[in-house]
C-alpha cells in the first residue's frame, strides 16, 4: 500500500513503535486506544518493543520488518533522539506513513530543529510520509481507528478536523460526548514537518464520509497553495477555519510552543474569506459551526426569522444578529396574517414572532410557525428561541422536530437553529433536538455568533490568466523603475495614465507643457527619488511656461541636474489608491482604498490575492468603511462602481502576470464618474538574487 | 410604612390581589411562590378574593382594607381593566407600593396606553407607587420574598438585577441553580409606568446586601438622570448594563412588545461608559460579569497572566484578549525565572505560562504559578486555563482554590478567573471552583468576553459648572445665529477665533483685508445661508484688494445684497471638529472628531455628555480610530493633546452653561501644536416654544 492516504485513514495494520504496558506511558496509552474493543477497529495492531512477545494482548516484535503482515501505519512514541532511526526502519519495512507523537523537535529550539531536519531527511530518503512530530495523533472514526491521545472515539459524523493544537483533538471528543457532534477524521498536525494542512485538506475534499472540514491553524506552510485548495474545495464542501496567532502577543506565544512563523493576520483573513471559507475567531465557534454545517443546510442569505416566547430576548437576539451583518426583516403583510392566525391577540407576527407567555399553546404555535417559515422565501433561516418554559416542555421540542421533518420531506433547504436559554433541567429536550440534527446555541450571543459565521461569500471563479508581461530593460537602484517607464508600461497595457512628456531641459519642459495644455504638474526624475512629494520634487498647478521653466531650474539647483516629467494636471475627483505586493507565503496581493492621508491613517483598505475578477473587486468596494464616498458624497459626482471594479480586477490580472514586479503603488488615481486617471505610479522590480 | 422601598423589599405583609387556588392561574402561582416554605419569608401573606376565607393556607379577604395588619405590598394579577380600581383600593388601605403583574397596557396599543394612564393617575392621586405593569415581579432573597413568576428563589448572593425583560428574571434563577450565581434583589420593570430604573438603582446603591448591580434596559426613561445616578453609584459599587433595542430592527421589536421608545444607541453607550458602567452586549455576559464582580475584586488594569496546559489554547486566548483591548505581556526576566523553577524544561514562563502536558505535576505547577502571579505587580488578573485533564483532576482545582485563599489572606486584590475547556465529566470540579467564588468562563471566547467587560474607566468627577451664559439678542430664521455674532460670543468666552472684520461694502471689505493682512478668506453673510461652502459663499486664499472687491461684488450679484465677513486666513494645520447638540433624554452632548470629508464619511468621532473635565476629553482623543494623526502623521507637527483636551472640555462647560444654544458646530478648527483656531462656527438658538 504505497498511498499514504489509505494507509493513514484505513490501515490494515498499525504498529506502535515504543509500545509499553507500563501505566502512565504514552506507549501504553496508544496501544490501549488502538486495541479498545468499543472502537471496533478491524485492522491488526502490533507492538514494537525490544524484548516483549506480546503487550496488552497485541503481538509484539522487536523490529517493524518482523511483523508478518506489512505495517501500513507506524505510530511513534519513542524518545526524540531515536526518531530519525525509527523512520529509517519504517522505510526499510515499507511503511508508507508514520505519525510521530514524540515532542522535543523544532518547538524546543535549535537542537530540536536539527533533529527535525534529520527526521525529515530520513523520511524523504525512504519515501515515508510523516504526520507531526509533536502531535496528538490521528483518528478515523469510520474504521474505528484511534491512533491518538484521546481516551475514546468520538461519535461518528460528518465533521473532519485538522488541528495544529492537540487540545482541540481532545476537545472534539468532549464535544462529541456532551453535544453529540459527530466526527469522521481528526488529524493533529503538530510541527507539520512533512504533511501539512493542504495535504490533508485535499484528501478530505474527496472523502465521502466528510461533509464539512474544520481547520485550526497556528501557522500556514504555503499560503498560496492553501488558498487555491480552499477556493476549490469550498465549492463542494464547507470549510470552517480558525487561524490563531493573529496578534503579536499571540504570535509570540505560538512561536514559543510550536515554532510557528508569524503570518500577517490581515492577509490570512482576506485569503480565507476570498477562498469561501467560514472564518471564525475561536475554537468553540470552530466546532459549533462545523457541527451546524454537518447537520443543517447552508445559510444562503442574510434574512433570519426569530420565533420567541420572550419579547425581550427577541429584541436582544435581533440586535446581535444585525450587529453581525444579518437581518431580521419585517415579514410581508401576507405572511404576518398567516402567522397571526396561530398567535394570541397580543402576540406579534412582524418578526421576531412573539408567541407571548401563553404556554398552553406553545407546542402548536412553535410547530406551526416553524412549518410556515421553513416554506417561506422571505427568510433564509429559522431560529426559534426556546427559553425556560418552552425549553422545559418536551412537546415543544417534539413539535419543532416534527416541523423540521415535514419541511425537509417537502424539500425545504432552509437551516433551522435553536437559541437555547434554559436551565440544565431542560437538558433532555436539548439532547433530543441535537439528536434530530438541530443545533441549540447557548443564549442569544451564541446563536448570533454561530449564524454570522454560517454566512460566507462563495469563492469566485478566477479570471483567465494573462500572458506573462515582459520586464522593462532599465531598473534603478533598489529595483525602482522610473516613473515615466512605469507610466509607459501601464499605458501600453491599456490603462489610462495622465498625459505626460519627459523633458531634459527647461526648454523642452516648456514646449511639452504647451503641447499638453496648462495647467501642468512638473515632477523631478532622479534615480532613488521615490518619495517625491516629501522631497519637494513635485509642483502642481503651473499655469504658464515661465513657471514651468522656473520649477525645472529649481529642481536642478536643489536636486542636481536631471530630467523632469511634465504632466497634464487632472481635474478634481475622488482620490483612489490601488497597490500590490508579493507576499512570501500568499503570493501577489492587491489592495484598494480611498486616497488621502486620513484614510491611510485609518487603514481603510480591502485586500485580495491576485488575480481576481470583477465580482470580487465589487465586493472590495463594499468592504470599505468609507465606501459611501464612492456614491457621490456631499454633492460630488458618483463613481461608476462597475468601471472601478473592472480597473481593480484588470490591475490584479496584470500584477499576477507581471512576475518581475515586486510591488506597485498607484496613489492617487483620480476617479470622476467612470474615468480613472493614474497620476502617480511607483513600481519596483523583484531584486535579482 | 410610607417608604415604598422598605415596603417593596422587606414587607411585613404582602397581599395577592386576584389570588386563586385554581392550578395554572397567575393568582395561584403567586400565592404559592410567596408562601413556599423553602423561601423562608417571615412576613404575612394574605389573599384578596371576592368570596374565599382562605386560599392555599393563606387567610383571604374580600378587600385590601379588611386585612387585619396593614398591607405593605400589593401584588396585582387581576384583569387589566380592573387595575385602576385596585390601585384606588390600595390607596384607601394605605398600601405604599403595588407590583402590577397584569399585562394589556401600553404594550398592546392606544387602548392599553389609556388604561395605563388611568392606572398611573389613580396611583398618583392615592400616593401609591407602582412597579410595572406587565412585569415578572420582584424578588428579595434576603427576606425570602418571591413576589415573582419564578418557580423558586435563587441562591442568596450580592448580585441585584433590574430588568426590563421578564425572561431575565427567570434566567437569573436558572443561572443561580446551574452556576451558583447568587442574587439579592430582582426587580422586573415591565412598562415602568411609575418607578423606573433610576429609582431602583438609587435604592440598590445604598443596599448593604447588594455588591453589584446588573441592569437590563430596552428603553431609558430619563437619560440624564440615569447618567448622573450611575456616575455617582459606580464610584462605590460596580454596575453592569445591557441596553437592548440598539439596532433599528431591535427597536422595532422592542416597540412591538413593551412600547419602548427608541434611543440613539451611540449616545446611550457613550453615556453608560462615561458614567463608569460595565457595558455588555448580551444577557449571558450581563449575568456572568455581574457574578464575577460579586465574587472577585475588580480588574484594575489591562495586563493578564495566562497559565495553560495547552500551548494552542494559550495562543487562542491571548489573541482574543488582545483583540478586546487587554494585554498578555511578556513577564520580566526575574518573574520568568521564578516561574520557570516550577515548570518542566520544555515549558514556557514568558506568558502565557505553558505548564505543558506534564500532568503528574499539574496541581503543583498550577498552584505555584497562581500563587506567584497573584502577588506580582506585573499583571492585573490571573487566568488559569483548565483544559481536559487539568480540569478533570480534582487536585488541580483544589490547588487553585488554596492558592487563592493564601493570596487573599496575604492581601492580594487581583482577580482570578478560570478559562474552562472541559467535558461535563469535569463538572464537579467546576462546581467546586464556583463555590470558592472563582468564575469558570466557558472556552477562550467566554473568558475573553467576560474579562474585557470587567475593564471599565471610572467615572470622572464633573468640572464645576460655569455661570449661565446669556444669549445674544439677534437670532436669525430657524434660530441660526450670524457667524460674526457666534465668533464674537466665542471670543468673549476666551476661545481663539480667526481674526475677522464685518464689511458692508466692497470698500470696507478691502480695508478690512488690508488691516488683517493677506491672504484672507471672504464669506457672504445672509440670513438662512447656513451651508456656505456648498452654496459658493466662501472664497479662500485671496491675496490682494482687487480680488477681495471682485468676490464681494460677485456675492452681491449671486446671493443678493448683504455684508461679508473678511477673515485672516489661518496657516495650514490639522482640521478638527467640535460640535454639540441637546438630546431630548440625555441633555447636552459634545462630540469631537478629526475634520475633513473622509472622517465625516467614516463617522470617526467621540461623544460625551457635557460638561466634562480634561481627563475625560483626553480619553476622547484616545478613542478616535484615526487618532494617530494627532501625533504628527507624515511629518506634520504633533498636536498638544493636553491643550486640545483642555479646549474640548472648556467648550463642553460653555455649552452646558449656555442653555439657549440648541446646537453648535465648529468645523473646522485648525490645530497647530498647542494653538487651535476656530475658522468657522455654526450656532443655533433653542427655538422659542
Amino acid at each position: 500500500m504505497s498511498n499514504w492516504r489509505n494507509a493513514l485513514f484505513a490501515p490494515r495494520c498499525v504498529a506502535v513503535v515504543g509500545a509499553s504496558a507500563t501505566p502512565g506511558k504514552a506507549g501504553t496509552l496508544f496501544l490501549k486506544n488502538l486495541t479498545a474493543q468499543e472502537s471496533g477497529f478491524k485492522g491488526q495492531v502490533v507492538a514494537i518493543h525490544p524484548s516483549a512477545r506480546e503487550l496488552l494482548g497485541a503481538p509484539a516484535y522487536s523490529r517493524l520488518d518482523a511483523a508478518p503482515t506489512g505495517v501500513d501505519l507506524a505510530v511513534i512514541v519513542t524518545p526524540a533522539a531515536s526518531v530519525p532511526g525509527v523512520i529509517e526502519d519504517c522505510g526499510k519495512a515499507g511503511v508508507p506513513v508514520a505519525v510521530v507523537i514524540t515532542g522535543g523537535f523544532a518547538e524546543v529550539g535549535p537542537q530540536g530543529a536539527e533533529l527535525q531536519r534529520r527526521t525529515l531527511e530520513a523520511a524523504a530518503a525512504q519515501g515515508v510520509r510523516l504526520i507531526g512530530p509533536n502531535c496528538f495523533g490521528v483518528i478515523s472514526a469510520g474504521c474505528g481507528l484511534n491512533a491518538s491521545l484521546s481516551i475514546g472515539l468520538p461519535k461518528k459524523g460528518g465533521v473532519s478536523l485538522i488541528t495544529q493544537s492537540g487540545a482541540y483533538g481532545m476537545a472534539a471528543y468532549s464535544r462529541s460526548m456532551d453535544e453529540g457532534v459527530g466526527f469522521s477524521k481528526i488529524v493533529a498536525l503538530g510541527n507539520k514537518a512533512d504533511l501539512n494542512e493542504t495535504d490533508i485538506l485535499a484528501y478530505l475534499a474527496d472523502d465521502p464520509e466528510t461533509t464539512v472540514i474544520a481547520l485550526l491553524l497556528e501557522s500556514i506552510r504555503d499560503g498560496r497553495r492553501l488558498f487555491e485548495a480552499l477556493a476549490d474545495i469550498t465549492k463542494r464542501k464547507p470549510v470552517v477555519v480558525l487561524k490563531t496567532g493573529r496578534r503579536p502577543a499571540g504570535q509570540r506565544a505560538a512561536a514559543s510552543h510550536t515554532a510557528a512563523l508569524s503570518t500577517d493576520a490581515v492577509v490570512v483573513e482576506a485569503a480565507l474569506r476570498q477562498a469561501g471559507a467560514h472564518v471564525v475567531e475561536d475554537g468553540y465557534a470552530l466546532l459549533n459551526v462545523a457541527a451546524a454545517l454537518d447537520w443543517q443546510p447552508p445559510l444562503r442569505g442574510k434574512n433570519v426569522a426569530v420565533i420567541t416566547n420572550s419579547g425581550g430576548v427577541g429584541v436582544e437576539l435581533t440586535d446581535l444578529l444585525e450587529e453581525k451583518g444579518l437581518a431580521v426583516p419585517a415579514l410581508s403583510r401576507e405572511l404576518q396574517e398567516a402567522l397571526a392566525r396561530e398567535l394570541p391577540a397580543h402576540g406579534s407576527a412582524i418578526n421576531p414572532i412573539d408567541v407571548t407567555t401563553d404556554w398552553a399553546r406553545f407546542s402548536r404555535m412553535y410547530g406551526a410557525c416553524v412549518a410556515q417559515l421553513m416554506e417561506s422565501d422571505e427568510v433564509d433561516a429559522v431560529v426559534p428561541v426556546l427559553l425556560q418554559r418552552s425549553a422545559l416542555m418536551e412537546e415543544v421540542s417534539a413539535a419543532i422536530i416534527d416541523a423540521q421533518a415535514t419541511a425537509r420531506a417537502g424539500g425545504s433547504q432552509k437551516p433551522l437553529h435553536i437559541c437555547w436559554v434554559a436551565p440544565r433541567a431542560a437538558d433532555s429536550n436539548r439532547a433530543r433536538l441535537l439528536s434530530a440534527g438541530i443545533p441549540c446555541h447557548l443564549w442569544p450571543a451564541g446563536a448570533a455568533t454561530a449564524l454570522a459565521a454560517l454566512r460566507t461569500r462563495p469563492a469566485a471563479d478566477l479570471p483567465p490568466p494573462l500572458d506573462a508581461i515582459a520586464s522593462p530593460g532599465a531598473v534603478g537602484p533598489d529595483g525602482w523603475i522610473a516613473t515615466a517607464d512605469a507610466f509607459s508600461l501601464l499605458a501600453r497595457q491599456g490603462f489610462s495614465v495622465a498625459p505626460f512628456v519627459m523633458a531634459a531641459s527647461a526648454k523642452q519642459a516648456c514646449a511639452g507643457a504647451a503641447e499638453l495644455g496648462f495647467p501642468v504638474v512638473v515632477k523631478a526624475e532622479r534615480a532613488g527619488l521615490t518619495h517625491k512629494s516629501d522631497q519637494g520634487a513635485v509642483r502642481l498647478g503651473l499655469c504658464d511656461e515661465a513657471s514651468v521653466a522656473r520649477v525645472y531650474e529649481d529642481f536642478c539647483a536643489r536636486l542636481g541636474p536631471g530630467p523632469a516629467l511634465v504632466q497634464k494636471q487632472s481635474p478634481a475627483g475622488l482620490e483612489l489608491v490601488i497597490g500590490g505586493r508579493r507576499d512570501a507565503s500568499f503570493g501577489p496581493l492587491v489592495l484598494f482604498g480611498l486616497g488621502g492621508v486620513w484614510v491611510e491613517a485609518l487603514n481603510d483598505v480591502a485586500l485580495r490575492l491576485a488575480p481576481f475578477g470583477v465580482a470580487e473587486a465589487r465586493a472590495m468596494l463594499d468592504e470599505l468603511k468609507g465606501g459611501k464616498l464612492l456614491d457621490g458624497y456631499r454633492g460630488a459626482p458618483p463613481i461608476d462602481r462597475n468601471a472601478l471594479a473592472g480597473l481593480i480586477s484588470e490591475l490584479s490580472r496584470w500584477f499576477a502576470a507581471a512576475g518581475w514586479v515586486s510591488e506597485f503603488d498607484l496613489n492617487p488615481i483620480i476617479g470622476v464618474g467612470e474615468t480613472f486617471t493614474m497620476v502617480d505610479a511607483r513600481m519596483r522590480a523583484v531584486s535579482p538574487r
